[in-house]
């Protein structure tokens, strides 16, 4: 087997880092050795294979995103980036592992989807992916099929209070689905907004001509969302169901999970860049249809409200636990401007999968989170959370070897002409600098991406089969 | 340098476990490595001058106990352990460091008095050790030579809202050290009861003819200690220091530091063992002088208002940071004993230093906190909380190679003619019986506790120059 | 017009109690004055036509019951007291006016349904009585008609989160009801209890065989109040309307309620005395089929989790605004037996119309709440919810003279061979015992009861046309 | 007795308003009435000695205001008001009782000083007034002292957290006060700010330079504020006392309050107009030693903090129990002037006695509070608060003749050559333009202040023996 040795950099882990070296064995990290350690012979960099300088980098553990829809179906439209072209954009940025959602419309059964589903990705991917499986229709058969996917290493399924008519459950069958992931020891993962009351607002707005993107925003408000949150986490309490919040934008959603969470409750909160960095003010509120560009569910939110602000503090306080990107790109032609002249037609979704790393990396820079929080939130926290650790999430013999080699002098210019490898015709965060570099990326021991160069390949990245959530309290 | 092989057996950290072998080279540990991988030969076992086994059993890191005072002076006796007494005691339960308090009395330089703790524990320790600064008069003088110690490498600094008169500490004079402590970046250590307010109630039960030990629990209402958690994190709020409340006994103080560190502020609270499973009703309150035993400040508390239930749940979410034992053992004969007739008389302090691991594992044998949760409050929070970290607190290249071997399927009969090494005429815990087991304990390299043996000796344990925290969010 | 002087009592308001006298022509309060005064002549007693000695006693405003459903339809049944029946068993017990309900059903016009309401009570009433609309088909018609009805004195509205299929709104409807609430001013009322997720329980239940009324409660779980609760809240923040919850019985909807008014909301919680007094263990839990009794929504509530101590805090403290009846009999012969073998088709309600005044006194005889406190929520509170003040809920000239003489020296027994005037087979409160009594009752000017003697008749009663609601902040 | 008759006004109460006539005989309100009530004779005006026609204009309890200091000794100087100057400037301005702190020092009994009080006041005062009482020295001797006061109607007791040397006590006095007061069933009012922590800041910003008024504001923060209330709430409920914590400025002072109200605690705050108007920024800040006559304690607080508005809302929400002004007047020269150069030698106090009923009134005017809750902050909740309803704070028959008829579509303007009869050089509210006018000042029975007419004079008022709190929970 092929040995890779990496050497001279700072490991960084979720509680602590220190320079450490890293041997790779095939796709595994067989060894992690203190430098310059007689113990194992000096010529461990001679014998192996392949030998990388981290001298003044971070090591840290591979990216992993637990929130991707790829090509994913939605109106007459997909998701513009295949599970080529998004996994691709993914290892670019330092992500090597994500996880995406299965569809169950109405009418199908969740096994077939998931077949789907493998039947897509399958041969595709240059990174290892997980499914998590969305039930569009909460019944007998598909309550059934649970246990069958958590045989099969998908452990978590999400729900929608939102988008009646398409994706939405009333509260009885969250209720019934809560109860039936509660005895399987799966994860319910939930979509939070009133769809119901939304659809009216939305309604009320273009009935008065408000038809523009940024009347996304206001027919969204926080209030809806805060309500979902907390009928939520109120459900899962009476099935004892550990309950994961995707997507958290509202602070006030942040405050019910934060005390449902002091209270020694299993819920977990989500939030994504752009709900740290975007607003409804500077973005969904862009001039024409700019704003267009942003909207995506929950909504961005206003700046002056102090959401942004506060979601970073909750990030650094623990009870957001992991950064996803919800990674769901549409193209603004042909795509994006289904919406032109009625905002609710706008495809949503916004595409990231690329920049989360760096993104983040942004915030140990600004002094908004620790290096350690980084890697915790990015990588290790969602490892845990999804049931793949240690397997992704650590640098640990043992573990796949999903790595990267970040450099904190490195600069990122963030944009259509930079590094932008999804597959959108702009970029949601367009002039972005970051002062940090995704220099090599590894999956399981391939070098997928190395000084600048691509080096992964279609069909390198496995499904993986997870267990149920490690990271239940 | 001697080499030492850990094999066969699950490493434990804060994020998880997986079966790994350690490499032991001297002092430090010098790999982590798959078991069985071939990258390093197969005869990494056959080349070192000793091989344990652990098979079946886990691999951690030794415990830190950030809380003792070894031959503490009080009144007119001392606490019983002798550093070294006391660290050998330690080393038998898991624990490979301490980190002790050096007393300032008033007259006294701060220098000095480290001087002289120095004195007391070179040569004497089993284990590694730190200290932290009691400051006992605040002045200029104490003031200025906070930043000397800081450099000496004692960067944590404890003052007393109780005791006045002795330690005690004006809100002025607290609100000045904490402004230097936050100059220094340094952590600011709160023994949080109100004891002017106490003093009134000892005095006003005294009159009352309520002598007996039950009363000194009645004197500390849980008002006065949450009370004195709150003025002390509003003092810490102003000035920007760090603050660690120690020994946190009631819910209700633990709430104000719950909501503190919802709010972001670096706040962080421990508790100990007693407060865990001991309680006012059960055995401050045993009949006639035998309550004695359980004198410690903050006291025991009432099991009917839920104190241990609301602690093991606070430390299950993350609200209690650390589990220490402030150690301050005194022997019924001679020392409790001054305390007949009077419980303002009977010195404060229970000894655990020895029970601390076995403790907490119980805790994760009846399903309160988890096995990662057990590594972190007893291991790696606290290395880090106290500016240790990488050094001690996890298994990993680079640390020193502080190592416990824990059985699981192991028992523990705690009590006086069983496991119990202090220098107590009684036990705090004595009937208590654990699933599980110390069954060899590595300091530094050194094999010191092995198979029912001791192996170690006085003067082994080092001096630890500590980092400033680690921990700070 | 005929005169009546009360003289020698003490008037009992809301803010205290001083000896006042009380001049009464015909139907209005005319003057209150200093017992004694020499300013009006010594012989206003004498030019009275009739002279009630109060002596000893309390005088205090006529109870306002905000919550009572006469003959009201349910299922193939109706409530069993008519208004003839049930205004008189109100009048016995010291409460002068009641607001009922007007149900409208889905294919009626809410204008219709009042109109036929109006032909219901008029000439039955023995007491003056008011209406709130219950709106049981959100839709443009029904929205348009509230204007009309606000117009005619019927100023609040009614839905429900419970009952899918019978009363039941969808959060959408509720979106559009509270909009026009909000637009005319008008008082939103809520029964908040998730009834979609409540449907799966009791289906569940069922299928299990819980067929006994006990798992009328086990059902109906707080989870399911506390959150549609909350859910009310944030559909009403936003809006703007004011939000009424009726009948709350657990103690955590309640602190959702208290911390919207904290945050200055205009929400309002009213609990009944069945939800003060009886208990899930106690009462629905009898034996057989005795439960039936106590089937009400929401359910009666565990005494061991503490709700009803809670809910007397709440009401001493404010966060509880008025206590109503939600007075909806049904006998158990015949109607609660609809739901032998099948808890879920036994008649939602309990009678209690004629004891609110009773069961509350024995509450400031018990130390829970003040004097001054029951005539606050029993009377002048829900007068001011309910925009009838000041006309009814306080003794002031100008009112009517609805005056109750309470006899906090009397005793009253409940039970069916005794205080007992509803049209009912049995007592929800059968064997309490009350120290206090109602002595003498007039409406509006006429003594309807007096030392024991019924002297009312149907028909005294008049429709009270109510203003908007003068109890916001 | 003369005979004055009030008709065409509208009675404003607590709860609510309505259209009444009031007759006066002497000096106690004899009857209210329906305006054209028959029932009387139409000749009561006739009648009378005097009418006054209040027709368009409003009838409310003369203001009661809790919290004054006329001829405080302070430092070297004395608040510039006597109880000639300051209880004239009261009547001027609707408060027709006042509540004044007897001062004792150390050395003193506090019998000794109660005495001196009442010959200070005897003879001098326009309307009524009572004392509270300031422990300056909690010892036996004084907390004996205490129930003989509490016989001779002074029921309140005042301590200081802050003004270490002066009135400062100890934590340990303040429980041994409240354990006297809470037997007595007296009420403990608190100047809650840690005075021993801002002497260090104080010394701090002088050391630095720092020597205008703004800074004290900023040695004042409202952490230290925060951290006192709730110290004493914590003290309160260890002993049962009911709490009144006087003038509180900071937000998070009254969250505090808050939290111990919805849990059915004794706790209550008082606020100050200058709080809810007044800011460090626009007024502590002023060029120069402009500051100057806004340097009180607590301090006013920054405006960007929002401290206003939040007060504001805890006055709407009921947190804030009353309103009063704590007048305590200095000039600006010879007295503010003390404090040249070093603001920590400027005369702690504000002058407001005449302007709070008008000041409060804006309130209503902005929207910000109720009519009713003028009223019951200002005059009802006040006297049940600190023992004198039903004699003060209502209209009502047997309450002395305290009104005031209050003009709404009057006007005020504030300032020193506009409506200011208060012994000051300056007006802390120069400038204020008031919607709304205090026409007719009646002080038990007697007009004291008619149509800009001053008819009162020294010795009308009397000493108001109090009882025991009347607004308890």
């Amino acid at each position: 087997m092929a040995r890779t040795f990496i050497h001279g950099g700072t490991v960084v882990s979720a509680t602590g880092s220190q320079p450490l070296d890293v041997l790779v064995e095939g796709e595994t990290i067989v060894a992690v050795l203190q430098p310059g350690s007689a113990a194992l012979g000096a010529d461990l960099a001679a014998s192996a294979d392949r030998v990388l300088d981290a001298t003044g980098r971070y090591v840290i553990p591979g990216g992993v995103d637990g929130h991707t829809h790829m090509q994913m179906p939605f109106g007459g439209t997909r998701a513009s980036d295949t599970f080529e072209t998004g996994t691709r954009a993914a290892a670019w940025g330092g992500t090597t592992t994500i996880v995406d959602f299965v569809v169950q419309k109405p009418g199908e059964r969740v096994q077939d989807t998931l077949a789907a589903w493998h039947a897509k990705a399958a041969g595709q991917c240059a990174i290892d992916y997980g499914f998590h499986q969305i039930i569009g229709q909460v019944d007998d058969e598909s309550l059934k099929g649970m246990s069958e996917l958590v045989a099969e290493g998908v452990t978590s399924f999400k729900l929608f209070m939102a988008y009646p008519g398409v994706f939405y459950s009333t509260d009885g069958q969250i209720l019934r689905a809560m109860q039936s992931a509660a005895e399987l020891g799966a994860l319910l993962m939930m979509h939070a907004e009133n769809g119901i009351a939304i659809d009216v607002l939305v309604e009320q707005a273009l009935a008065r001509g408000q038809t523009a993107p940024y009347f996304h925003g206001t027919t969204r408000p926080w209030q809806l969302e805060e309500e979902a949150t907390h009928r939520a986490i109120m459900l899962a309490e009476l099935t004892g169901v550990p309950l994961y919040v995707v997507h958290v934008s509202a602070r006030q959603a942040l405050a019910r999970i934060a005390a449902a969470r002091d209270a020694g409750r299993n819920v977990f909160g989500e939030t994504c860049p752009q709900y740290l960095y975007l607003s409804l003010e500077d973005q969904l509120g862009a001039a024409g249809f700019e704003g267009a560009k942003w909207v995506c569910s929950t909504p961005l939110r206003s700046k002056a409200e102090g959401h942004q602000d506060e979601l970073w503090r909750y990030l650094r306080t623990g009870d957001v636990t992991t950064v996803g990107t919800d990674h769901c790109p549409f193209c603004m032609k042909d795509q994006k401007e289904l919406g032109l002249g009625d905002f609710s037609k706008i495809p949503n979704g916004i595409g990231g999968v690329e920049h989360r790393m760096d993104l983040m990396f942004q915030g140990v820079r600004s002094g908004r989170i620790s290096l350690e929080r980084w890697v915790e939130v990015c990588c290790t926290a969602p490892a845990r959370m999804f049931g793949m650790y240690p397997r992704k999430g650590v640098i640990s013999p043992g573990a796949d070897a999903d790595i990267v080699i970040y450099d904190p002098d490195g600069h990122t210019s963030i944009g259509l002409g930079k590094t932008h490898h999804m597959n959108m015709d702009y970029s949601a965060y367009e002039g972005f600098e970051i002062d940090g570099h995704v220099d090599t990326v590894l999956s399981r021991g391939r070098v997928v991406v190395d000084g600048g160069g691509y080096l992964g390949r279609a069909g390198h990245g496995r499904f993986v089969k997870r267990d149920l959530s490690q990271n239940l309290i």
